[in-house]
Formats: C-alpha cells, sequence, structure tokens
C-alpha cells in the first residue's frame, strides 16, 4: 500500500506522520522544535525523510503551513514566526528534494478537511469550521469542496467585520471579529473592564490569559463570565453572517477559547436566533465542538492527500 | 438543435424566454403581469407554452424565483408578493405539466451565473455578483461552483452583520449591509439628515428615492454626496469581509444604487484599502458593474441549463 506524509508546520513545532492509505492511525509521528540549528527547510526535510517508512512507496506529502499561501502554486506569502519565508516556493523545493508529488494548504483550511473527512463534520457536505486561540483562523467547505479562492487566501473567517468602528485588529483592520473573539482580545476586554474599577478573581492572577478567564467564569465570577459571553455574542453575529453566505449544516469550533462550552456556545445561538433573517437557516443548523484536536491539521493534509488529482 | 426555455419570475413581472442551445440571442421573449387574472402558476404555464417553438425539442425549463428555495427539491419557501407560494413544489409542479425537466434557481443566485457565463464575469472562476435596489441580494461563484449550500439559502450577501448594533434591517436583524446600502435605507438616512435641520436640493423632492438622490449628487448636493459616500463605505466593509471569505477575482455590482457609479465606487475602494488584512487580496481584484441588466435573471437561468446534469 503506498504512504502518504502528513507535515504541520506550526509556529513553535513541527510534526510529520506518515499513513497508510486507509488509516488514520498514523504509522509514525516525528516531532521537532520550529526553531533550532540549521534552516527550518533542512530541519523539515530530515524529519520526512526520518518519517520514510522503509521499502516502501510515498505517494504524496502534504504540508499544512500556517499564513496565507498559492496551493495551486505551491507558494507560501509569509508566515508568522519564519520571518526568511516571503514569497516562498516551498512546494516544489520539498517536491525537488524527495522527487515526490508535494501538496501545500493553509493550516486551518486544512484542519476544517481534517475535521470533515475524519472528525466532528463527516457526513455533511456544506461545512465551516474555525479554530479560535490566539487568532482566529478556518475553512469552508461547500458542496464537497473547500473553498480556496482565486490566490488561495479564502477562508479567513476571523478578519470579517463585525463592527466597523470596533478595535484595531492584529491585522491592521478595524471591528474584525477576532478584535472580539480571540484569546488575546477577551483577556483586553476583561484588563479594561478592572481598570475601570470592577472586581473580580481575576485580579489575584498575574498576566491572566483567555484560559484563565475561562477557569474564573466556570468558578462563577461575574466579569469573567460577562467576558466570555461577550465573545460568544460577537461570535454570534460572524456566524449569522456565515450562514447568510453559505448556508452549512454544520459549523464546527476548535482551538483553545473554544474550550469554554457552553458559556461560549449559548450566547452564539442567542445572537444567531436575533440576527438570522429566517429561521429556515437554523432547522438543521449544528453548532459543536472540533474532535481531531491538534492533529486536525495533519489529518487534514492526509484527506487532502487522498483526494483525486486535480 | 433542441432549446432551453428560461423564466424569470419577479415581484411584478414574469418574464419568458426560449433560447436555442450556443445561443444567448433568445427566439422569443413574452412578458405578462405577475398579477392578473388566474392562479400565477396557471399564468406562468400559459406564457411557456406561448414561448414553446414549433416543432423543437424543449430540453429544459429553468426558472428564476425571488426568495429562498431549495433548488434540489424544486421548492419555493416563500416569496416577497406571491403570498400564496408558501413551501411550494413549483418545479415538480411544471416539470409534470410539460412533461419536461424543470430546475428552479433563486433570482440573485442565477444573476450570478448569467454575469459569470455570459456577461461582466467571463473568464473568472472566483466570482461575486451583488444586485443592490430596494434589497440587496447576490450570488457566490467559487472555483467554478455556484455555492448554494445545505438548504439552497446561500448567497445572502445583503444579510451580513457589519455594525452589530445599527438600524433594524427588512428581515428583522440589526446592523446589515441592507440597513447601510439598498435603495430605501440610503433614502432614510437622507431623510434623517434632513430632520436634523440640514440643507439639501432633496428638499425640493416629494418623496425622494435613492434615484433622485444620486442623481442630485452627480449636480454637487452635499447631503446626497454624503448619502451615496457613505453606503459606498458600509459596502466597502461588507467587500473586505467577502475577499477575506472568499478571495474572488472579481466583484460585479448590479442594481439601481450600482448605477451611482465612481461616486459609490471610490468609497468602497478607501474603505477597503482600510480593513483588509493583506494587500495580497487587492492586488488582481477587479470591482466592476453588471454588464446583463434586467437580463441577467433570464441568462442564469440559460446558463443553469446548459450545465450537465448533476
Amino acid at each position: 500500500m503506498s504512504i502518504i506524509i502528513a507535515v504541520d508546520v506550526g509556529g513553535t513545532q513541527i510534526r510529520v506522520a506518515s499513513f497508510r492509505r486507509g488509516d488514520t492511525e498514523p504509522i509514525s509521528i516525528n516531532k521537532i522544535a520550529t526553531r533550532g540549528e540549521g534552516e527550518i527547510i533542512d530541519r523539515i526535510c530530515t524529519t520526512i525523510q526520518k518519517s520514510w517508512p522503509e521499502n516502501e512507496t510515498v505517494e504524496k506529502i502534504v504540508i499544512a503551513l500556517p499564513g496565507p499561501l498559492n496551493p495551486s502554486q505551491g507558494v507560501i506569502f509569509s508566515a508568522p514566526n519564519i520571518p526568511e519565508w516571503h514569497n516562498y516556493a516551498i512546494g516544489s523545493e520539498i517536491q525537488n528534494r524527495f522527487g515526490t508529488p508535494t501538496l501545500i494548504g493553509n493550516d486551518a483550511n486544512l484542519a476544517a478537511m481534517g475535521e470533515w473527512k475524519f472528525g466532528a463534520g463527516q457526513g455533511h457536505q456544506n461545512l465551516l469550521y474555525m479554530t479560535i486561540s490566539t487568532g482566529i483562523g478556518g475553512g469552508i467547505i461547500s458542496d464537497g469542496q473547500l473553498v480556496v479562492g482565486a490566490n488561495g487566501l479564502a477562508g479567513e473567517v476571523g478578519h470579517i467585520i463585525v463592527e466597523q468602528d470596533g478595535p484595531t485588529c492584529s491585522c491592521g483592520g478595524k471591528g474584525h471579529l477576532e478584535c472580539f473573539t480571540s484569546g488575546p482580545f477577551i483577556a483586553k476586554y476583561a484588563l479594561s473592564e478592572l481598570k475601570k474599577g470592577r472586581t473580580s478573581s481575576l485580579q489575584a492572577i498575574n498576566d491572566f490569559n483567555a484560559k484563565h478567564i475561562s477557569e474564573e467564569a466556570l468558578k462563577g465570577d461575574a466579569l469573567s463570565l460577562e467576558a466570555i459571553s461577550r465573545a460568544g455574542k460577537y461570535l454570534g453575529y460572524a456566524i449569522t453572517s456565515f450562514v447568510h453566505l453559505f448556508n452549512p449544516s454544520i459549523i464546527i469550533l476548535g482551538g483553545g477559547v473554544s474550550q469554554s462550552g457552553e458559556l461560549l456556545f449559548a450566547p452564539i445561538w442567542d445572537a444567531l436566533n436575533k440576527q438570522v433573517m429566517n429561521t429556515t437557516y437554523l432547522k438543521d443548523l449544528m453548532i459543536t465542538k472540533a474532535s481531531l484536536g491538534d492533529n486536525a491539521g495533519l489529518l487534514g493534509a492526509l484527506a487532502l492527500g487522498l483526494l483525486p488529482d486535480q
């Protein structure tokens, strides 16, 4: 049986897994730190080499990458934490080194494919996946096809505008979803409320983050509850826009912030019920947590590798 | 050669055109008022009969309909101005009467297909079409496929949220694009400014509408210029969200409000330049006026009829 090698390049860790066609359990997973001695590309290739099963044919190498890229050209435009990659043709570089067909994809787009083929989205043909942590990324499956766009840049679900005069986003825009619902902005909101003189159990935590806020919310802290609920409300506004645009049958939420569970999900449904243009959109809609955790990117790379050649 | 009959059902007029496969000039167009003696369905069928070329084979009937519908089931959920249609299986009704395969589609979705195959969007594979008049509708083409969604309800581009605490929309939601950029809301804004005591040449026009405002803006009236510019700015915010989600290579604007031309287009680009997360999205992006006018729906129905059977 032939082998697909999946690579997930993160800001802190690179993971390489080899899969036998038809299997979602990897034969092996190798992990290295993204930063270390030597060039990143060499470190990736060494780890691919290490993951190459002996006496087997590797059919494809598929690489999940952070940041904007063009999948059809195999070029990554830029990557957070990897400044040396600028309009870098990583696809052909790796393809040439191994003589093996190599595909690349945006990591959040591929995580959407992973959840679709092997996770919470199985059986759906119209699916939206969002990963909500430091930033907000995602991917859209429309009628069984990943939406990639003209230059491969589609699916930036964290950068839709929900309040045009809102806070300034990490990307420079204003009032994008990320400014309300990403981890750092949830913490920023709580901090700004504390500065107004509110009291909260968060005051006992040095340099608190969204995870602390979620924990304190579960313990009943009013400000923490409000901060999570506000994040969910804005997420609900964004999801309203998504259902009107894509009419998905399932929306899958991954990433650290999604772990707040019902504290986040209840205000999403609240906002959605108030804002939706027609309840038909909600009749069969599921909103659910992601099921693949950290493996979504690797399994998404596998899913892309299993598609027939275009 | 076989024939495709295209039907465009509007709130005031029903138009039926027959096309020879390979031709975009209709053999005939017949128009009737939507309201008149007898049931609407009978009136439509009589007009189809009248448009049926003698001694020819009609391969398909395709019907563009206003309002939410499920194209795969051939069911329209509801239609503005046609209250008798409620979860109505119009597709099978017409198919049974003529014994001819019959497809239905949302009129704005089909207009997107029309502009894509025969109008301003030819040659593009990732396209967004918006029609901006009394309401705002549209359609999305992603990688050469119309985005229809799980129940056929996708493409409601007028109902994405641009300012979560904005005015109440015709659909009941708040701060949807339609509340800022549709004709009635442009007029409403101008009127509210006049009530604040501003002066404008609009004061001389009884019961003015967005068309009057566009005309007065072209003559230099400050309030009219501001009203159109504001509509364009909010449209630019919505388009920012669309480019981040779909990464289209062309955005086509139709409907009365789009006729304001540069007065509308300049603030769109302005907002987009300020709000986009990465200028790569704008590098090859065209924003342009629709080219098919009132025929977009009929030609879109033709385009759908020409697709291979799914």
